[in-house]
């Protein structure tokens, strides 16, 4: 066989290229959020924050149960003064998932929120004072088994780290490790063991280099995230392609996708990331089809209303929207339920076998019937 | 400094983690779509397909123009019958974009396809017959200099390696790699050297594994993409980790992302994947925050105004939208221009400088005009 322009054969390697694969994860150690494991092999929790006044505590309340709903593992609340610490002792008692209490500054109101019952702090140490103060806050957190997040982001790292930065001296990746390494010390001083650790920058590369840097300089789990990260689109790609490479990489312990949007919106994308990479066992499969020149239904519409119901139920099943009958059943045959259209009219197949035809303004609740009877006859067998 | 529970101190390398790191692009060859080169290190490529009926020339070229103007690469459209193959005279004539032509099975549409000038073809040469046929196209696509994807999807492997996957014999993802070069092998055979592969699946993990092991088996250029990834957000979660992983590993020369949605919304998912990875140079760069407890204006449907605006225009700034005045300005300390809110209102800002408060109401379009007045001054000095 000649091979075009004298490369070698496809039976041989051609040239040197080094081979991508899978890491392994990284070996964290284990912290415990409440009920929440973190590190240490644990599965990967989803977090977010609430954007309610916390002071506000049944507003507060409401959103963390929504976030719940969308299968949240943790929740954040800020802390900015007392009313807000005050009313976390009553968001505390009555959330469903663990509350982290973000705090900046005030150590007064890193004791009132642990006081309060806050479960974990988000607090970088070397920006609440004298050592006397980290000591009580440690003191009380050590007491109570209350972690706290070292968190770095690329806009408030220390000034002489960020003057070197401006300067051309150091890359923001390292300085955000060399900032967040000094936060960590002065925890690691008096002893104390649990700690988490985030870097977050508005872009994807510093994100990346930031985490990949301080992997093998410290043992605490990682928070990982894009922050400041935008709209609902452009949010969800950086933080897709951010995490997607980190999870891949094996640095990723807990994290939070950032949206300009609402907190259970950010948990969907986070759930959806870790599922796009097998690491949700369970739940739903969607696919469906980009439609192309042959398709002679509206998709979109159907695709949606059958995804917002996956959503919600989250069924142990594969389920496909196909836009035309040729290649349809035929690309989703591993498919438990499927449509897939036709001319002003659709198919209803189960494992690659056809079932009925079904008119197009009926093919969304035809197939939602459908899953909900392989539900119950899954139910009376069970 | 006692490391708690033993661990080494952070001097030392405190395991041996095998550090994560971004690979070089892989080698592939270099071919040509109509202007745009593929592989041999070409920027990215993004791609599209019409789901435009192919024999309404109007209505595709309509489309095409709505895709070239998000700034899409390569365009493909679906050529299902000699209508369609008729039609796409007009539509190759008078696209801004390089065309090609989706093949299923029937070579005498291919040899058509590329009479009306189609610059490209996507067509598996193991479908359409006897040799004589694949010469008979080979022959043409050789004279007009007409690259060929062979395109195999996880849903129509051929039969007998389909058999082993579901025996449980052999891995979904090798199957797909043999079945491409089992296409590859009959170009190759016929000294063809203008060709390009893609191995698509509907789940993340088939398509990584696909592409890597492809990876040093044959050096022809990677289409890369999940297939029937889902509506909007699904879809797009799906393909930005697929293709975040697979860019940072060096294995994608030009991409689609495959959305149950308009195809000019692919090319821009697609454009944000490859800006998030500092991949397309210049234009606009957007950060804006989640919001929180402190934030006290209504984001959202500002920051979605905004990148609206910039999605249109690309200016070269970077602009943020944050929602409180106490950490907005210094976070984005680095934006040229953005907004930062209070209560029922909000601060304009130039280079972390403020210049002045805008009522709630006004800020999105306050801070429009000012970047409309950066550009206007950047033309004036220019």
């Amino acid at each position: 066989m000649a091979f075009p322009l004298g490369a070698p054969t496809q039976s041989t390697v051609w040239y040197s290229f080094m081979m991508p694969k899978q890491h392994p994860r990284r070996r964290s150690r284990s912290i415990q959020i409440g009920s929440v494991a973190i590190g240490g092999g644990a599965a990967i929790s989803v977090q977010s924050m609430t954007n309610t006044d916390t002071r506000d505590a049944r507003a507060t309340l409401a959103q963390i149960e929504r976030c719940a709903q969308a299968r949240c593992d943790l929740i954040r609340c800020a802390v900015p003064d007392m009313a807000a610490a005050e009313a976390l002792k009553t968001i505390c008692a009555e959330s469903p998932l663990p509350v982290i209490a973000d705090i900046h500054f005030d150590y007064t109101l890193a004791l009132a929120a642990m006081e309060a019952g806050a479960h974990g702090l988000r607090l970088n140490p070397g920006n609440i004072g004298s050592r006397d103060r980290v000591r009580a806050v440690v003191s009380a957190a050590r007491e109570r088994r209350v972690p706290i997040r070292i968190g770095v982001n690329a806009g408030s790292i220390a000034r002489p780290l960020a003057r070197r930065v401006d300067a051309g001296d150091m890359a923001l990746a390292d300085a955000m490790v060399e900032s967040a390494l000094e936060h960590v010390r002065i925890l690691e001083e008096m002893d104390y063991d649990q700690i988490k650790i985030s870097l977050k920058a508005s872009d994807v590369r510093t994100t990346i280099d930031a985490y990949r840097a301080l992997a093998d300089k410290t043992p605490w789990p990682f928070h990982v995230g894009v922050t400041e990260a935008g709209t609902t689109r452009a949010g969800t790609i950086k933080s897709a392609v951010a995490l997607g490479i980190l999870i891949e990489e094996g640095l990723v312990d807990t994290l939070r996708v950032s949206l300009t949007a609402p907190p259970e919106e950010e948990v969907v994308v986070g759930r959806e990331i870790l599922k796009s990479l097998d690491l949700i066992a369970g739940g739903h499969r969607f696919i469906s089809c980009p439609t192309c020149g042959r398709t002679e239904i509206d998709m979109t519409p159907i695709a949606e209303a059958v995804e917002r119901y996956l959503i919600q139920t989250d069924p142990p099943l594969t389920v496909a929207v196909m836009g035309c009958v040729v290649n349809g059943p035929g690309e989703a045959r591993h498919a438990d339920v499927g449509i897939a259209g036709g001319r002003g009219q659709g198919i209803l197949y189960r494992k690659g076998k056809v079932i009925r035809k079904v008119p197009e303004s009926e093919l969304a609740s035809a197939l939602i019937r459908e899953i909900e009877s392989i539900l119950a006859e899954g139910e009376e067998t069970q």
